[in-house]
């Protein structure tokens, strides 16, 4: 007993990104940032981070090209932003055979109709066309590997038993896909193997989703509206200068809006107090000059050319962090293959655990032959 | 180009039983003899004899026991029919992890609306109450596992590249199914790693389906309608003589119907012409024997006492054989050990071509730095 609640007072996270593109800043205010801070927290035992390869050839099984070049610019990128691989597990997700198996299992504990109720998957099927809500919905079809990608993920979660998964709210229903899988698995097999994760989601709105630049609601890649993490100064420059801000404000003196403006959301999600004090001393703060802005008088250019100061302050470091890794790329290998074989180890164990309740080890101390002696002979005991 | 010539002309067999039941004389007439005639050829470089537990855990993962207890017997049949460990590699599905990395991989490359279509999978869906034809359907719904079935078994063959597999007609769909993803495969990854199998149909057609002495279509576990080949001599008589004939051949002078007679059918696919010589001297074959039935004159206990001693002139030195590898089980524990491990390193040298071929194998030969600095730097060669 005392065995069992020292087991679950362990807490892990998991957490990990699609390697489909370099990171932006959506993912540094959405993720990145929070997964340092509990990282630094020191209340977690454990904690892994995926670089989710296998889920992301689920929609670019065409292209593997695109996932290999970028596992090394995402390592790049935890690194520069102060993931640190003494305190925090990288890993690379295919090369974790585990992950493989108890995707199979699970694949038999969810059924098909409950696949096509996630709304996650539903939405998704939707924006790529694979819906069947009509005739010319996309030809090829759905691939059968994104259908079932949610059991996958209950695979990712499940196989390092973790008890702490840091996401949005839009993932909610992946982990209670997840859930159910552990509580089937778990009754069905008679044993507490997998453990039930619980969502960490975000402390306040401005982690939830960062707008692109041209205010749309998410920065995307094919959407060319992304600040990324590996941007250099001139680059940031030239997007923040270009920013979506209030059309409507066309002179200086006109009114302004600061809702839906992204030069304020973005100095919402990263401008600090200090910050005026020494790039724009005129304001005491953010609300004094969102005042401005609104009564009119503040143009623009001002808002932006701060905006510009405080995202430098933030990224010059991470520049600076980035280069240095960059320089010691052999190091960031070095890194990638130390956490993925620890990771294997940790994710193997659960596997043997998962076949140990299944009772499929069968190569494990002859068991099978001394149950089918048994069922054989009949037991000559009680 | 000779290489690749020699490549393929290599004969692969790849075959196999869910072991949820001991063996039949179905089994036995529609595959298990074939199979020893295949492996005793000489005409293959390899026989894969896979004991496809994974596969009955698809639609009995409520039960692996049943699996489990019956991995032994299903091997203790192989091997008193006849299949020779020195010559055919028997292994177990789930102890070979390529399998389920491969199954992975391939159920990007096949739709959810493919595999709906699989008439196979329809027509086992309808009878499991799957199809969603109805409102009463089985309200549990269609467990994953199940509806990707094709796609495991199209790891398995491509696993072992096999370039032969001996099934039945019904099993058509499937190595259509398997085909298809290695074209897929061979086509988006650029190279061809993947060999499209040939199906080896049955020779005859009493070597197709052997009705249960009920006459009903198939033996069945569920209908008690199975003759074993581990079943003891008075067993086999007893259903032997239960055995269902010509209801309208009620006394012996009544003309009779060979067609549809459970004990006419048995003895096209097992009695041979020097049984008559040897046990019912008085017809030279069987043809004679049948005109006498269907005159008249020839009683049911006469053919099926003939049918019997057909049986028991085939069954007992299988049942001898059987009799000598219970009492060397441990021997028989390490051919499957043996053969799983045999067959490990043939599968996991596929998975690691699929992996090549996938550009997925990140660890290997530093690769994916050397492709990052070059993605970053630029080439400084051509």
């Amino acid at each position: 007993m005392e065995e069992n609640s020292k087991k679950k007072a362990r807490k892990v996270i998991l957490t990990g990104d699609r390697p489909t593109g370099k990171l932006h800043l959506g993912h540094y205010v959405g993720s990145l940032q929070r997964r340092v801070e509990l990282q630094n927290s020191g209340e977690y035992d454990e904690i892994n981070i995926l670089i989710a390869d296998d889920q992301a050839l689920t929609d670019n099984y065409d292209n593997p090209k695109k996932i290999r070049d970028n596992i090394i610019e995402v390592a790049l990128d935890y690194l520069s932003v102060g993931i640190d691989p003494a305190k925090s597990t990288i890993c690379i997700q295919s090369a974790l055979p585990a992950l493989h198996a108890l995707s199979f299992y699970y694949l038999n504990l969810v059924t098909t109709q409950r696949l096509s109720r996630n709304p996650t998957v539903k939405a998704e099927m939707k924006q790529k066309g694979y819906s069947g809500e009509n005739e010319n919905d996309n030809e090829a079809g759905l691939p059968a590997g994104f259908f079932t990608y949610p059991v996958s993920q209950a695979a990712d979660i499940t196989a390092f038993k973790a008890t702490t998964v840091p996401v949005g709210e839009d993932q909610l229903p992946m982990i209670e896909q997840t859930k159910e899988i552990v509580r089937r698995f778990n009754q069905l097999y008679q044993r507490e193997v997998l453990l039930e994760p619980e969502i960490l989601l975000p402390k306040n709105s401005s982690q939830r989703r960062l707008p692109g630049i041209d205010g749309k609601a998410k920065m995307s890649k094919s959407l060319g509206n992304g600040i990324y993490l590996s941007d250099d100064e001139k680059t940031v420059k030239t997007k923040i200068m270009s920013m979506y801000t209030d059309p409507s404000h066309i002179n200086i003196t006109d009114p302004g809006h600061v809702e839906g403006n992204t030069v304020f959301t973005y100095l919402d999600a990263f401008s600090k107090q200090e910050d005026f004090a020494e790039f724009l001393p005129e304001y005491q703060n953010l609300e004094e000059m969102k005042e401005h802005y609104k009564r009119g008088g503040l143009g623009d250019v001002k808002c932006k050319k701060f905006l510009l100061k405080v995202m430098e302050n933030m990224l010059s470091p991470i520049r600076e962090e980035r280069k240095l890794w960059e320089n010691r790329i052999s190091d960031v290998y070095d890194i990638l293959y130390q956490g993925t074989e620890k990771a294997k180890e940790t994710t193997n164990a659960t596997l043997e655990e998962v076949r140990d309740a299944m009772r499929i080890n069968y190569f494990k101390g002859n068991e099978i032959i001394g149950e089918w002696d048994k069922w054989v002979h009949g037991s000559q005991e009680g």
